[in-house]
């Protein structure tokens, strides 16, 4: 196991250690029938001993397929995206693809960048989020993209599948079922409206406020909180305020444990002080003392969903036009809130 | 935006649209000066205006990089990797490299097909898990893999870099922890033992037994079990038991909330029926009721150091002995634990 070894093995060298030419090889390689059964054990068995491999970029020069597909989601470190992207996976492992994962950073010079990486590399399919769904270069770059594609819960760009879960109505039932416990001080905290789930949440936010008869207060939505810094800093801003919140809805995907915090370093009980709805169930949630109320869908049930998808483009085409598939969510009443 | 031309866009599209020879073309993209600057610009324009892409798999044949480095860990959904790949990602894209995830499964077939997946697609390096740290075809595909690796939390192989965490000793520091405040059945949950992170904390547990003088009963470690599932169903059986322990090692990655849901259904407290630490550190341990006493490590550091480790033999090459890191864990108490 000397690094000498580890020079890439080419074909004249399993032509040299099998004592054939460099044609035979290839012939076994191709399987053509014209090479005694011998010869072709001994090659073969050249190949395993030097751990020979073809050249798929040369190879997939000629045949269509690379069996890789790609997605790209906002980060690595969202827990949230973990049980969609195992779905897709699964479901692609057992169609014989190789599923590989990127990250964008939410940032659209990487998004654009990573589409051009997987065309250069012949990735066979793309599933991703974008960042900016109204920005012209993005919707441009998707629209264009030289191989199918299916976009994770973004609805704008209408020429392609998407797969999204029903953000806005889950909005308006967490929303409502705050304002029914006499809530009128809701906080929104929530990711960036120019994408559909922050969007639809603020939507549904603003509706059940309008259904109540309850006026919005815009110094309660706080929005573009992608992560738990940025939800701890301003969960602590509004419990500083002379006119706190009563109720916290933490909206973005794995922004619990920022609120939760503030919370505590504020010297607030969930549950007694302060009200608190998860906009994304977890273990987090569920393990909290008390338990978080929290939105739920079936995000592996996305996962497959998005992947179901973008394998039935890659295997039958284009010609179809561009489906969607919105999911459910639903509210776990559990003991994080209680009567304003 | 129709679906026409989402075709491929050729070098003959772009020649046409330009009114130009397709070796014009060509030259516009490889910088040749014998190209006018008025022709160079409309070419230019062109390739942007009809998204034209060069084959890149048709370029890498000339070139020796891709640019893109594959990580491959064991699974997507587990949140302990996500800080680690986090960092190796920001490296890689610092120093202008696509990096790409990939899930393993903990499967030694997975394994072997991705290692063979890279090496067709040409990826400059690879970072990666292993299932099993013995077995002869995954020793062999490692140490002859064409391109250089870094091995994350494994140190078996010793004739390639990799970058791991002190796993021994913080198991051995865990338990004296426990032993300490007159623990004398603890329970040990942890991973498989054919990878270096489970073995390293068996041996840890052991050690800290042997040096307070206290026999270690067989029927308190339970390995192999590498989800909550498992691990709640462990706890649940232990505390079942006529004997049962007074204290929990919880010592894989992500197996927390196991235990905890277990005790819970059990009808215990934490903290004042059963003693509990975490092997990992996270949101739960840190945000539960009480906060759970915790084993960390910089797990950016980690993802940091084999990122740069990879960088240099991609760029530096081979020829230099292969190097190791090992970073240190720590215990952090806090309230979880009650003498025994």
């Amino acid at each position: 196991m000397g690094k000498a070894t580890k020079r890439t093995v080419t074909i004249r060298d399993v032509a040299a250690a099998a004592d054939v030419a460099v044609g035979t090889v290839s012939r076994v390689l191709n399987d053509h029938q014209s090479v005694t059964k011998q010869v072709r054990e001994r090659v073969q068995k050249t190949i395993l001993t030097l751990g020979y491999q073809r050249n798929a970029i040369a190879q997939s020069m000629r045949s269509a397929r690379t069996k890789m597909v790609a997605c790209a989601i906002r980060d690595f470190d969202i827990p949230a995206f973990a049980s969609y992207v195992k779905a897709a996976e699964a479901t692609f492992r057992s169609a014989g693809y190789t599923f590989i994962l990127a990250s964008t950073a939410n940032d659209k010079d990487v998004e654009l960048s990573l589409l051009q990486t997987f065309g250069q590399r012949r990735v066979d399919g793309v599933m991703m989020t974008m960042s900016d769904e109204t920005d012209p270069d993005l919707v441009n770059a998707i629209t264009h993209v030289a191989m199918p594609i299916v976009l994770i819960d973004r609805e704008l760009v209408q020429s392609v599948d998407s797969v999204s879960a029903d953000h806005r109505a889950g909005a308006r039932q967490a929303t409502e079922y705050l304002l029914s416990l006499g809530h009128r001080r809701i906080a929104l905290l929530v990711g960036d409206p120019k994408a559909y789930p922050s969007r639809s949440r603020i939507e549904g936010y603003t509706e059940a406020h309008r259904s109540f008869g309850v006026p919005v207060d815009p110094h309660l939505i706080r929005d573009r909180l992608l992560s738990n810094e940025a939800t701890f800093r301003e969960t602590a801003a509004l419990l500083g305020r002379s006119e706190r919140p009563t109720a916290i809805y933490a909206a973005g995907l794995d922004t619990l444990s920022g609120p939760l915090r503030a919370v505590r370093t504020a010297g607030l009980v969930v549950g007694q002080d302060i009200s608190i709805v998860s906009g994304n169930d977890s273990d987090l949630a569920e393990l909290n003392t008390p338990p978080i109320t929290a939105l739920r869908w079936d995000r592996s049930e996305m996962g497959r969903h998005a992947a179901e998808m973008l394998l039935d483009r890659i295997e039958h085409g284009r010609q179809s036009p561009p489906r969607r598939i919105r999911l459910p969510v639903s509210l776990v009443v559990r003991g994080s809130c209680r009567p304003a």
